[in-house]
């Protein structure tokens, strides 16, 4: 007899990651009831055009409706999720709550980034690590799901220009750091498939999973990206100093404009550049130490796709990142 | 060929947590190579000469000493333990940054407590987790050893008086709640044996893990006390809502004159009251949920003691508990 299918219930389900994670639903063998939670203004939106028609609930609602509105639509659900923009995640306290009293069997808040020690690194593992402590104190099962950095947000540049199309919109081509501090990479649609094992297995109840791919310093990437290409890549070194000074400077700037998006987005690429190429945050060895369970530790199936599988895609021209 | 000493160095080695401890170490079958911290001014008391008459080293230092001359204290250890006052748990950041310069192989801060959410439910425990998180954020090794609330603590009297010599100061024989909450609780001395097997256990490295013997409600504790002593123990109810006030009372005189240890104690006290006896903190289940490794499935072999042990020794007369 076939078990019964798993409910889920995605919220930002038509963002960036609310995407990827219902796409890598949608591919697994699971059995999955999927309900993709939109504003009621989006209601009509294509993408929740394309989620009816592969048999997916759309709901109209937003995290800030009543308590009984959510009741009622967090009932019965065996997961929960909710990918937040950063300057809302306060939002996930009521959800959390409401988990709670409806018995929602395991929440995953809004984490998904590198493996990081939870307080004192960035602020926006600070302020995540605030939810993750809110869930705890209401006793509501969960499962913290990170992942490595973007693939997609390598920065290099080669002199022809072919690389172009794939980069991420304001970022330096620079080396950050001495370049040979290990950094742990994933492909951003990692995360759906990863996902889709998480929620199915008994196993991840209660604990952290980090999703990663490849694991190499920025000095081999470059060596990587200069192989497959054929081409020299200039290597721009910025000392860590040079990151610490920064990231002090844009937290004086948002302490005197908390509402500058602009100067929070870099403030969080600076951190992350500190983090994970200065101090080593995020490879698999600290992620261990932090606690997470390792995906291929978990599924030995799940492929693990290199740098040289992205750069290769890049450069055939068929790469399709988060951001082209 | 015997494998060689495993090195650990204890700080407060003769307060009542530190000497359990080292008892533990003592009369395990590990090979251990014992340093007792002490504070210069106390390196002549009776509890050191004892220490020395057993083979252990005493170490006259106090944690704020030089870093140079902690980081001689510390290197090549392969655990240092930090029991500590409530009120001066801040030094052990000092200890992390020595243990991180000198690569000491496992740190075991001051927690010793129930488990808990990590943020809201204890000031104490909210405390403990800025030190395990200052921990986290320099990558030093670590063990969290939690140890559920004590039998010696059980606050219940019979009429005839036989239990009261083994009573702890202070306490109200009453029942928090309605007395049904589960809520487990263990030997003092329970600590000690744990300990020196955790710290020669691989698989306890970046690891919680919880210490326990027994169980039970509030209610089932006093029928024990009532079927082993043959005798009526009163039974007096206090409310959760009183609780939380009392909680409230107690922070706020702590506002007023935060130099008020009396209220400190009290409000420590009154905090436990409410997670263990009312919210049902700390028992193996919710120890499980929040990622703690449970001694009983790490050692099989330990003898789980009872509350009826605890009661009968108390009857018989034979109790020593750490209050008398």
């Amino acid at each position: 007899m076939a078990s019964p299918p798993i409910k889920v219930i995605v919220f930002g389900a038509t963002g960036n990651v609310g995407s990827q994670i219902i796409d890598g639903l949608l591919k697994s063998a699971t059995n999955f009831d999927i309900t993709a939670i939109s504003r009621p203004a989006s209601l009509d939106k294509p993408a929740n055009e394309e989620y009816r028609k592969k048999g997916i609930k759309v709901v109209g609602a937003s995290m800030t409706d009543s308590h009984d509105r959510l009741g009622e639509i967090l009932l019965g659900a065996d997961a929960v999720i909710t990918p937040m923009f950063p300057t809302e995640l306060d939002q996930q306290k009521r959800i959390i709550d409401v988990c709670k009293e409806v018995g929602v069997k395991r929440y995953i808040p809004s984490n998904f980034m590198p493996a990081m020690p939870p307080v004192g690194v960035m602020g926006i593992r600070d302020k995540k690590e605030e939810i993750i402590c809110y869930a705890k104190l209401r006793m509501v099962p969960y499962t913290i799901v990170d992942m490595a950095f973007w693939f997609e947000l390598l920065p290099y540049k080669t002199p022809s220009g072919k690389v172009d199309y794939a980069l991420p919109p304001g970022l330096d081509s620079r080396i950050d750091g001495n370049g040979n501090v290990p950094t742990a990479y994933t492909f951003f649609n990692s995360l759906g498939p990863a996902v889709a094992k998480i929620i199915a297995d008994p196993r991840t109840i209660n604990k952290y999973v980090y999703v990663y791919d490849d694991v190499l310093t920025q000095n081999q990437a470059v060596d990587v990206l200069e192989e497959l290409s054929g081409e020299k890549v200039e290597r721009v070194y910025r000392p860590g100093e040079d990151i610490r000074s920064s990231i002090s400077a844009t937290r004086a700037k948002i302490a005197q404009t908390p509402e500058d998006t602009g100067a929070f987005i870099s403030l969080t690429m600076e951190e992350y550049s500190y983090s994970l190429k200065v101090r080593g945050d995020g490879t698999p060895e600290w992620a261990d130490y932090l606690g997470y369970l390792d995906i291929f530790k978990l599924y030995p199936d799940l492929k693990k796709r290199t740098l040289r599988d992205f750069y290769q895609g890049v450069l055939d021209g068929t790469h399709k990142g988060p951001f082209n």
